[in-house]
């Protein structure tokens, strides 16, 4: 029995990859190839901060894994265009099938749990008028800890007094699907970019390529 | 004053991309490939079983790596195949500078310090020579948990009974070199692939681009 439903926000709701427009503003032709190494090392920064122990904030995280792509494809940078760059964080697109499948998991709670700290999510529910779908939204800036630590989605259930298996998790970042699943989570996981699943050693309790899907499936549970 | 000298193993004593032409052998073709995927993998699942608190051996790790590796690239396989693939790692190439460098590092004690459990670590000491080379080699697997976490470098500490930054570890895996001076040692970085500094907050003590130089910058100290 589900009694709420709870989404990762970068990747899953927002478009990660939607700053390379920004990104090849600043340096045509180099906006793709920036996204790509900027969205893995802010998911790497993220882990390996948790690992040694040594907490930043999430906008913190993002800007130095920018700054590392920039350097990494040997591009130059000041502090002002580091500034008007990261500025794309507050106004991620969101996928397409986002508004009307969150519309489809009503009755439902809708929450977000993120790694971003409020200062960089607040202004992005804002901006894609997201806050209006969306109930509530808990940062792992609370744990000072990220996804896929245990404490982040303890903080969930913290919050809501619900079993762990009540909650729905969505997300289609594949090691928080592990990660969430590992928990006790009931997951979803929206493989967008149809990749092979994790050998993590938790599956899943749905696969679905896209949001609407996964509302359909999981209909009256 | 550095009391002992101690070495990561993988990427930094052993080219663990020199699996690529096993691959090769096994996939024509693929071989740069599968050993990029794979290496990428082995060192995120790592991080990712730490993180979610549900250790595996570097073996077991290693071989879910390799079959995420060629499920992406779409390639079939047997458990046979991944048991011969998986043979590579027990006889890795070593760098060209390992076998003189260490020399030059004498008179200190020479340790690993590898994420490696012993059964894939011991015969590859073997078969490369280097455990005549080395005075001792320390495993992860007595923590249950893998690198960057400091219980792991702990052990060092624990085995010696030195302060800290008495310790000069070496390793090539930058992130390795962010959790290793987190933890306190005195490190040094060997950058074989002439990339950025990491943004972690934690800058080695040595940058070189290979063990020679490093023996030879920390002659007397």
């Amino acid at each position: 029995m589900i009694k709420g439903v709870v989404f990762d926000a970068y990747g899953t709701l927002f478009d990660v990859f939607s700053v390379a427009q920004k990104c090849e503003r600043e340096y045509p032709g180099k906006g793709a190839q920036i996204s790509q190494i900027w969205r893995q090392k802010q998911v790497e920064y993220s882990w390996l901060h948790t690992l040694i122990n040594r907490y930043k904030n999430f906008w913190d995280i993002s800007k130095e894994a920018l700054c590392y792509a920039l350097d990494e494809i040997g591009l130059q940078y000041s502090p002002k265009k580091i500034r008007n760059i990261m500025n794309a964080y507050l106004c991620l697109s969101i996928y397409p099938d986002v508004m009307e499948a969150l519309q489809n998991f009503r009755p439902h709670k809708l929450m977000i749990l993120t790694n971003g700290n409020f200062d960089m999510m607040n202004p992005l529910l804002i901006n894609t008028g997201l806050n209006n779908q969306i109930d509530e939204f808990i940062s792992a800036d609370a744990a000072k800890l990220f996804k896929p630590r245990a404490e982040v989605y303890q903080l969930v259930v913290d919050r809501y007094k619900v079993n762990r298996d009540e909650i729905l998790f969505v997300s289609s970042n594949a090691w928080d699907v592990a990660g969430s699943k590992s928990f006790g989570f009931t997951v979803g996981w929206i493989n967008r970019l149809n990749k092979p699943i994790e050998k993590l050693g938790f599956q899943p309790d749905y696969i679905v390529s896209n949001l609407l899907e996964l509302a359909q499936m999981t209909k009256d549970k």
